[in-house]
C-alpha cells in the first residue's frame, strides 16, 4: 500500500499530520509526502514547513490519496497540474480522501459530483456549489471517498479508515499508542457548540469567507 | 512572545504539530522551529521531515519552550547541547512545556525535580526515575511547567495554555477554527480504556519499553 499526502503552499499542517500519524501506521504501507516540486512546503502560518520527498509526477498511482486543506487551497482550485494529478490518481486509488477544505480540491477535480461529503464548517456551502452534497458529519464515507471536517478531524478520519482497512484492533492499538483520549478544556469545537458570537464573527470575517 | 518548538531526529510529528496548531495561534506571537542545525529533521517513521528554521543557539531566550517526544528522545538524554539549551532557556522562559516523552528530556535537564508532571503512559515510571512525580492526568501544570501525556495530548495542552495566556474566548475561537470536536471511532485512547491485551502487548514490546 502506498499513501500519498499532498502538500501545497499554505496548507494547514494538522490537516496533513493527523492522517499521517494514524492512517500512516497502516502495516506494510509506505507514506510519501508529495507536491508539485520536492523540498520544503510552507504551511499557512509561515512558521512551519513540511518536506515533500517526491513530486506528484513521481507518485502517479498511490493506493490512498490524502488531500489536506488550508487557506492556500484557494490558489489551487484552477491548478490543472494538481487537479489533473488528482483525477489520474483517483482512477486507480483504493481510497481518495481529504481533510478540511481539501474536499474542495477533490470537488474541483470533479471527483465528488453528487457524492455525500464534508469540509471545514465554513466551507460547506462552497462544497455544495462544486456539486457535492455536504453533510454535518465529522467523517463522511461515500464509496471510496472519505472526507473529514475541519483540521483536527483528520485524526478521526485516519483512525476510521485505518480500522476499515487493517481491522478494529489495529486502529485501537494506534489510538492507544498516540494516546488519543481527547480532553479538550472547552466544548467549542463546532458551530453548534461554540459561543454564537464567535461563529458569527468567523462567518463575516473576510479572511475566512470563501467567496 | 516567542514560542520555540524543539526538533530532533525521530521525534513524533503530532507531538510538535498539536501545540503548533493551537498554542501557535497566540496573538502577536512568533513560533519558531529550532534544532541543533537548521534544515529538515526526520520524524520517527522516516516518512516526514519538518524544517528547523533556526538553530538552538539562535533562539536563546524564548518565552515558551515546547519539547515534543518520540522514540528519538532516548538518544538525546545525554546530549548536553540540547539539555544545556533547555536549562538556559528555562531560566527566562514564561512557560516550559512538553508533549509525550519530551518530559523525559525536561527531567534529564533537571527541570522537573519534585514536580508533578506527565508523559506517554508507557514512560511514566521512567519519568519517576528522573525525579518527577508522574500523575495520570492528560495535561499537568506545576508552576510554569506544563507537561502533556502521549502524542495527541499536545492539542489539549496547547488549548489549555492558550486559554491561560490569551483568555478562554481566544482559545475557544481556535478550537472552533480547528474544529476540535473529537469523535474517535473507538474508545481505546488510554491504558484504562483500551483492550487489556493491547496494553499488555505494548508493555512487553521491546520497541516501546523504555529501559
Amino acid at each position: 500500500m502506498q499513501i500519498a499526502i499532498v502538500l501545497y503552499d499554505r496548507f494547514t499542517a494538522l490537516d496533513a499530520v493527523g492522517p499521517y500519524e494514524t492512517l500512516g501506521r497502516l502495516p506494510d504501507a509506505e507514506t510519501v509526502f508529495v507536491a508539485e516540486s520536492t523540498g520544503p512546503v510552507r504551511s499557512d502560518t509561515g512558521a512551519l514547513a513540511l518536506v515533500a520527498d517526491k513530486t506528484l509526477a513521481e507518485v502517479p498511482d498511490p493506493d490512498i490519496v490524502v488531500v489536506p486543506g488550508g487557506p492556500g487551497q484557494f490558489d489551487q482550485m484552477d491548478n490543472e497540474t494538481l487537479l489533473g494529478w488528482l483525477r489520474t490518481a483517483d482512477r486507480t486509488s483504493a481510497w481518495t480522501t481529504s481533510v478540511c477544505t481539501g474536499s474542495l480540491l477533490l470537488a474541483a477535480a470533479g471527483l465528488l459530483d453528487g457524492r455525500r461529503a464534508t469540509s471545514h464548517w465554513l466551507a460547506l456551502d462552497f462544497l455544495k456549489q462544486y456539486g457535492a452534497e455536504p453533510t454535518g458529519e465529522r467523517v463522511v464515507t461515500d464509496g471510496k471517498y472519505v472526507t473529514a471536517a475541519g483540521v483536527s478531524s483528520g485524526i478521526d478520519m485516519g483512525l476510521t479508515l485505518l480500522g476499515r482497512i487493517a481491522g478494529d484492533e489495529h486502529a485501537q492499538a494506534v489510538q492507544l499508542l498516540t494516546e488519543y483520549d481527547p480532553q479538550p478544556p472547552y466544548d467549542a469545537g463546532s458551530p453548534q457548540k461554540a459561543p454564537q458570537h464567535l461563529v458569527d464573527e468567523f462567518r463575516t470575517d473576510s479572511r475566512f469567507t470563501l467567496a
